[in-house]
């Protein structure tokens, strides 16, 4: 699948937004823009430059501006929320979704978020305290409070009155949860069970009871592994007296799954996973500052290495030449362990039960792979520098370099994760050090033995 | 946001039934695995080495296979499934979605798709050839055909009826759609409608005509990408000429949205975003190979740069410990930006029109962290050296290297893409290609020029 420079309904949208802006903000602009799903608005913002961001801005509707932030990524939002008074944080989040309220109040600063909560009304702050109560990433954070409860002992007749003196269904409804006196969660109705058994059922003969409830502390990893295996599209959410709490719908699952899988690509190459895109150049640059310092270290930790045979070098140059091949081949080779054993994490593949023959398989696979590689270097060294010494070296540190690496890559992440540390973000710089440190030390060290 | 190693319902089954399987298969074991729902059933299969892998499947009842099948990822279920008869192969498809049944003959030979279309009824045939005449990565091939269509100008009533006459609503049913006489989508009537407006109020006042049908031939990606904007539960397909085909569930465009995501951080370690964790080691080894064979011959393009210079390196021996420092800061900073821009371009937020304000933005930010650590790297390689020139031509070569290596990783996913080249596949190793030629042709060209 390869990917796509995609001319969306923002791209196009974008182009004639540019060609209009260069004629100055008119009024059919600001309609144009004021008339376009809050989603590609957002998505206009996110592809914008920091000043025709600003400048698109201050052109969108005050009654629009909430739903827009709820669209935008976490740094892009953030923006904007710093530079909004009290008054305009409240406006923002009337009307909004329990769930997003709390999103938008965890980006402010303590004391702000709790201004905004005294200005809501009481049965509004109690909502969405209930849900700050909970860590963004765990299920109570993820959760919305707009379910629709019914008791088992009603009829399906009565439930379908009750739900025709409804003027809306919140959005993503499919099932109504059936609680008992203490409103413990007991069961589900789905709305097309509603549609099809006869309405004299009662509830509680047709509730299903196969789904089971997410307790509010569940990591959002896990609701959307569980929302995955079991093809939902909303799942009630218990406190640990199994108490309902509210519900979990698909449409912040599919945020959650999106963030995961790009968190280990960004954070490999020491990005944020919400990172802006079009971030200005002075906040570009100092973030990314600091990763290339980190890598700095690790550089010159290998040069060090390479200083301690400074006389080998000097005496056979062709090791210089050859050097970098055998570390950058064992960083290679230990990067596709390393990216492979991360993603099987993530997908909650990887055990104690089957570490062990996933680590045995890639030693294989890197001895394996030395071998053949070192065979043909060694071959393309002799013929090059005509030096069978230089030949047998270089073979031998491919082979110890590429099993080697292919073992670190492959067991660093599940260390790195006891450890508390995460392996996307470490696991690359560690990696690049040790092979690199290896590669050379073993080459190097090697030819120093044989040319003594 | 961690990744974890998840002790998920799959991890701690996978530990009970390694314990249980060292006593022999029992009866009880086999129970215990038939009574796990489908998806579990499927985790364990990719969770586990080959031979447990076969041992597991045998134990697996018949009627069950076809589920598990659906939810493997395609490497493991190709292994499966090249194992079939025709006669298994028409089992497991029977009672299976449309999309799903499709999904699988995808992956059989076309003579072995041909055998298994002919052994269904006419009716089932049609329907699946119908979705394998879509492409599997378009709106066509991820629809299913089990949609519930209702005329405008009935009453609620009569739909409410209708429904009732239904057994079971398929799943994921959020909407009916409803259709003209020549079958054309014209507007959509959730469920959520129907249970909550008058009953005498005809299906045409109450239907929701903003939702936009998907033309069968739009790519999954852009699927995916109105999904989410939309937050749709569902969505209508038609043909080019307004025809309803059949519909697209978030459940399957849930899948689209991982495996595009992590599409990109596989394929920059070589890897297939498929790739089965626990293949075997032939399998695997041979498919490594080839990324490190192609990886082998920028390495050796690289050294025969530096085989330029070997008189220089001969004279001045500290070249040799610093240049491998000049090339990975080149590639490390280019592959943020490599990184970034992958990632905006499957966001859909480069275009054209931005695209120049991106790319000035990054010559930036590589200038100013290349005289950052330039002026850093100088000043310890005087001290270690305690020689200005080295000092004054490290310096040079860093800012070269990393401006170059900054504006090579961001335009490459641009250029590599119009030439129809999956920038995530290509992308890193023509960077690392890049950044090495020009770290060490910058760093010893120079220095040969001062020491002459």
């Amino acid at each position: 699948m390869v990917q796509q420079l995609q001319l969306s309904i923002g791209d196009k949208e974008l182009k004639e937004l540019n060609d209009a802006l260069e004629h100055g903000v008119s009024p059919e602009l600001r309609r144009m823009l004021n008339s376009l799903p809050a989603a590609d608005v957002a998505h206009l913002l996110e592809s914008s430059p920091p000043k025709l961001r600003s400048l698109l801005w201050r052109l969108i509707d005050q009654e629009q501006e909430g739903d827009v932030l709820q669209e935008l990524g976490d740094e892009v939002r953030q923006f904007f929320l710093d530079r909004m008074n009290i008054a305009e944080l409240k406006a923002i989040t009337e009307g909004q979704d329990v769930d997003d309220v709390a999103d938008l109040l965890q980006q402010l600063p303590g004391t702000i978020t709790r201004r905004v909560l005294d200005s809501m009304d009481s049965q509004d702050r109690h909502r969405v305290e209930a849900v700050l109560s909970y860590p963004e990433d765990t299920a109570g954070g993820l959760m919305n409070t707009d379910t629709i409860t019914v008791r088992a002992s009603n009829t399906v007749d009565v439930v379908l009155r009750y739900l025709r003196r409804h003027d809306k269904i919140p959005e993503m409804t499919d099932s109504l949860l059936v609680v008992n006196r203490r409103d413990e969660y007991i069961g589900s109705l789905p709305l097309t069970t509603l549609l099809t058994t006869a309405p004299s059922a009662s509830v509680y003969e047709v509730m299903q009871t196969d789904i089971t409830p997410i307790p509010a502390d569940t990591e959002d990893t896990q609701v959307a592994q569980i929302f995955e295996r079991q093809d939902l599209v909303s799942a009630p959410v218990i406190d640990n007296k199994g108490k309902l709490l509210g519900r979990i719908t698909i449409d912040d699952v599919v945020d959650v799954i999106r963030e995961e899988a790009e968190h280990s690509m960004m954070s490999m190459a020491g990005l944020d996973d919400d990172e802006d895109t079009f971030a200005p150049v002075f906040k570009t640059a100092r973030r990314r500052a600091i990763w290339l310092g980190i890598n700095l270290i690790t550089a010159f930790i290998a040069a060090s290495v390479i200083g301690m045979f400074q006389t080998t070098i000097d005496k056979v140059v062709a090791l210089a030449v050859l050097m970098p091949i055998v570390a950058g081949m064992g960083g290679n080779a230990g990067g596709q362990a390393l990216t492979l054993v991360i993603r099987g994490m993530a997908l909650g593949q990887i055990s104690s039960t089957n570490l062990r023959w996933l680590l045995s398989r890639e030693l294989a696979v890197g001895f394996m792979n030395g071998l053949l590689w070192a065979a043909l270097v060694a071959l393309i060294a002799y013929l090059w520098f005509n030096d069978p010494i230089i030949s047998l070296v270089i073979g031998c540190a491919m082979v110890i370099n590429l099993t080697a690496a292919v073992i670190v890559g492959a067991s660093l992440p599940v260390i790195l994760k006891s450890m508390n540390i995460d392996p996307s973000l470490a696991g690359t710089i560690i990696l690049t050090t040790i092979s690199d440190v290896l590669g050379f030390f073993s080459f190097l060290g090697l030819a120093t033995l044989f040319y003594a």
